[in-house]
């Protein structure tokens, strides 16, 4: 059985669906499952953090099996960020425990009384809403270890800081790792203020005792699932020595630099003079050295592990999950070269529940503003703490990058439908610039991950700098990965199944193994343009036009060094990409 | 000669044009002039504080002459407020001065070098552009102070304060009345952002020595005037002993508060219990016994007298043009009952350069997010000079009410393309709330003031508590203000013109005799609808859609005390009132 729990934080009635008879609900999971709920049931015009919004958890269609890499979870809901729908992807062992109980999504209504928190059980015997008052403030870290002490070590969580409880725009959903760690964060679009604003401190997910893992076809999903694995370990990328395995998605600084698409000092260059101290060649060795683990499965059923555990000089524990997108954030955006504040601002921002790269960008533009000098780490670590406490200049930044070149006055603020960009600039990479144009997501890199065929020559090549080509190569990408976000499949993925045709097809041969389908790949691109097409339903009822499928003027009009660039796919072919 | 000054901030180059020859802005003067320009020459998708951006300050057509409220100013531009175009419109000298000159607008483009300050000085031979880094940081009196000292006790001044400077969003443009006191402003929008991202600290203008007004045809322009006189000496709402002139605008207190649509406590009321202690009524008597001035002329030209000059307990004086939309959004709306607290407050966002609209807005929103408790005077006055300060609290509050809903997570935020309404609540003066939703100024009360025929049954009545009529009468009134800020009249004079024909008729007539034209009162209908018509064209381009014509849901779902009245002018009806 497929359960929806829905959750009345109003009256802290709790009702369970089987999604097996809801037609409308029933064949999505992930990304899937929040975007047409939320498409259906939040009235596009309402305030975000309004009882009329809806914080929807889901796990994807493959979590919970025995395939590579399904453990991704989706937290969906109208952005208090852009205003539009948002779906924010996160790894760790949420998805997978929640599939285990025959979760597919939690559905979290109404508002509880201002002031008052609760934590919302979930385990073998159902759903209960428990008072947690006493948590209030709390950080992730210190929080989940409350919880563990409580409700067992084995326990997963999904939970909000203090930046979601103050209802920060850039407040994150932590989820625990394989560890128990809150270390993976639904980061993008402020959906902790979301789940702040109902009152949910925390979701505990118990999944001892959970019944055995049913498949109509057992055996057709265990070969099915081998031949995605065998893709994985076979890619370049991908593989057990490859680079996201030795250097994390750090492996990127590098790669992006010498692409002249590494956005330095608020998007004002291309390449960043001290990359070299922050790559992941750099942090390997770092890690190697201090005792920490630069192989690490953050997320449950992972193979391709590219996430890592960063010790301090004594070697204690730092962070986990230390990100190119966080490292860049908060590094080359910021003119910082000092990996060890950029660990210890990604702790602070896992501590207090908020997005590493809106933080990044944020800082970034308040550099900008002149609140602090370009390369000023300890400014940088000052400002995160503002924002943890919420004191006016915390809560500035901690709305975001648009918000903060608004009160700063600065008038190049790199953000799309008000969310702050990613590690790519869109004029070297365009690829990637007109994912965050187009996406219903606002400026999101992982949407559409164009870097791939721009820059890894992964799925083809379409030369970065050229626009020729771009609009097509995103919406491919945009198509395939809502599909990929529906099943709970990770986004790195795509490199072994663009590449290799049997990582591909062992997608639809799983979701036929486990629900008894006869999809074929044509089926899994439809399910991904349903998703897209009740994403932009969605925003155009919120009040987004083809103006809001735009990269900041500034893009189009300031070179960028060293290749002299501007964004230059024309207006028209971005009107295009949704033309499907 | 009608000249048009061109003053490029990056160059520091003047240009002037004789609009005589042009045939897209020589009709226009006021908003009309300051929207032709910005709708024609910024590009919609530009960031409203980067150079592309154009400042537009213009006189009206009538600015000038001998004819009654003849000297309302307007300063133009896209509004780092709302995103879309916006005019602001003023009192004063300034018009006057201009018009004088024979400068219908000065337009400022380009960006001065970060940091560097300038004053233009217009006079009778001409414009220049002086360096004025020594007023940096100066509040609007000391300002103004030293600009008469060294340019003379006669010159009008418009210019900004420290929030123009930081390009606040609420930044207003001060234009100096008839006293040479900076206590006029243009408040709305942020135009004193875009003057300060200019580098533009100050106008100043010098109409010594200017040329005698020309008349195609003085006699007949002396007759018209006349009629005009006439009709506003003879109305109840604006001759001598008229509510105006007695209370000043405040006058609305009493009204709006016994009509339940005096919107309190950040819009969660439509009556105030202190509503007495801050009357016109009250003040009225206040003024007299501290020797202040109940009928003040703060205008050129002007003959209703709706202006005051406010004492302290000690007969020093506080402040002038004590207005009702002040003394509401800093009273009522944030629980205030204290006159004299609210006078300081007039006079901080004075000194500071803010708009008292969005500052009452902005506190009452920050109130309802518990920055502040409710009717704490000293701690609104403290949030003014935080606001002053540029501290990081003030530049949340000095960057608008949707701004500070979003730092401080509060859902019911009243704004209409986030500018913050003014002093009328939609749910009970429905007429009104239609103008807010549709006006492309976003929240604002001036642009179609149905106020007059919902409450005052000025030009026939309409009920303010049924949405019935109030479209047409909204589109009606938008259409006739467009014209009359083109005209550089005061909206004001729509009491009497509305209401006496004669009245009305002397418009085309003034014009008419002025230019040598042929208009009749279709015509004028038919420049107002130009207006509108150029100023949406804009918005279109900045990407507003029928969604932007809306009130926040909560007007439509939380009913409002005394009448129990949600905002229920239909969506549809809204979308039809650009029909024309």
């Amino acid at each position: 059985m497929s359960k929806l729990i829905r959750v009345d934080m109003n009256t802290r009635e709790i009702r369970v669906e089987d999604l097996a008879n809801n037609k409308a609900y029933g064949g999505f999971g992930g990304r899937g499952l929040t975007s047409m709920i939320v498409s259906r049931e939040v009235p596009p015009t309402c305030h975000p953090l309004s009882e009329k919004n809806k914080l929807v958890i889901a796990s994807g269609l493959l979590s919970g099996t025995t395939a590579a890499n399904s453990g991704r979870l989706s937290v969906g809901a109208k952005s208090p960020l852009t205003g539009g729908i948002k779906e924010s992807n996160v790894g760790g062992s949420g998805a997978f425990k929640l599939a285990r109980l025959g979760v597919r999504g939690i559905v979290v209504e109404g508002q509880a009384e201002p002031g008052k928190l609760y934590c919302l059980v979930v385990n073998k015997d159902g759903a209960s809403l428990e008072a947690a008052d006493e948590y209030k403030g709390l950080k992730n870290y210190d929080l989940v270890e409350k919880l563990r002490e409580k409700y067992g070590e084995k326990v997963g969580t999904v939970s909000i800081g203090p930046a979601g409880e103050m209802k920060l725009s850039a407040a994150s959903v932590a989820v625990s790792d394989t560890k128990g760690r809150p270390t993976r964060h639904a980061g993008r679009g402020g959906m902790g203020a979301v789940m702040g604003c109902k009152g949910l401190k925390a979701v505990v997910i118990d999944d001892a005792g959970a019944p055995k893992m049913e498949y109509k076809d057992a055996d057709a999903f265990k070969a099915a699932a081998a031949k995605l694995r065998k893709a994985l370990q076979a890619h370049d990328v991908t593989k057990p020595d490859g680079g996201l395995a030795v250097f994390g998605t750090n492996v990127l600084v590098n790669v992006i630099n010498e692409a002249g698409g590494f956005p330095t000092r608020n998007f004002s260059d291309g390449r960043f003079e001290g990359a070299d101290k922050i790559s992941g060649e750099t942090m390997h060795d770092i890690i190697k050295e201090r005792g920490g683990n630069t192989t690490h499965a953050g997320c449950t059923t992972c193979i391709i592990q590219c996430s890592n555990i960063y010790h301090d000089k004594d070697k204690n524990y730092v962070t986990s999950a230390l990100e190119y997108e966080t490292i860049w954030a908060n590094g080359a955006n910021c003119g910082i070269d000092d990996l060890d504040a950029i660990a210890q601002i990604d702790r602070l921002c896992d501590e207090y529940g908020l997005d590493t790269i809106e933080t990044g960008c944020a800082i970034g533009v308040a550099m900008a503003g002149g609140v602090k000098e370009f390369g000023d780490a300890e400014g940088a670590i000052e400002l995160v703490h503002e924002m943890g406490k919420g004191s006016p200049l915390g809560r500035i930044l901690g709305n975001g990058a648009s918000v903060t070149g608004q009160a700063f006055g600065v008038a190049n603020v790199p953000v799309v439908k008000r969310q702050g960009l990613p590690a790519y600039d869109p004029r070297a990479v365009k690829g990637q610039g007109v994912t965050y144009a187009t996406t219903p997501m606002g400026g999101d890199h992982t949407a559409g991950y164009a870097v791939a065929t721009n820059i890894m020559k992964v799925g083809g090549y379409v030369d970065p700098l050229k626009p020729d080509g771009q609009v097509e190569l995103s919406r491919n990408l945009q198509i395939a990965t809502a599909a990929l976000d529906s099943a709970g499949l990770c986004v790195f993925i795509a490199f072994a199944i663009l590449d290799i045709p049997e990582g591909l097809e062992a997608i639809p041969e799983m979701l036929n193994a486990r629900y008894g389908l006869n999809m074929n790949l044509d089926d899994v691109t439809e399910h991904g343009k349903a998703i897209l097409k009740a994403e932009r339903e969605f925003n155009a009822g919120a009040g987004f036009t083809r103006l809001d499928d735009r990269l900041p003027d500034f893009f189009k009009e300031e070179a960028l060094e060293p290749h002299g660039v501007v964004f230059d796919v024309p207006d028209e072919e971005l009107d295009e990409l949704h033309d499907f």
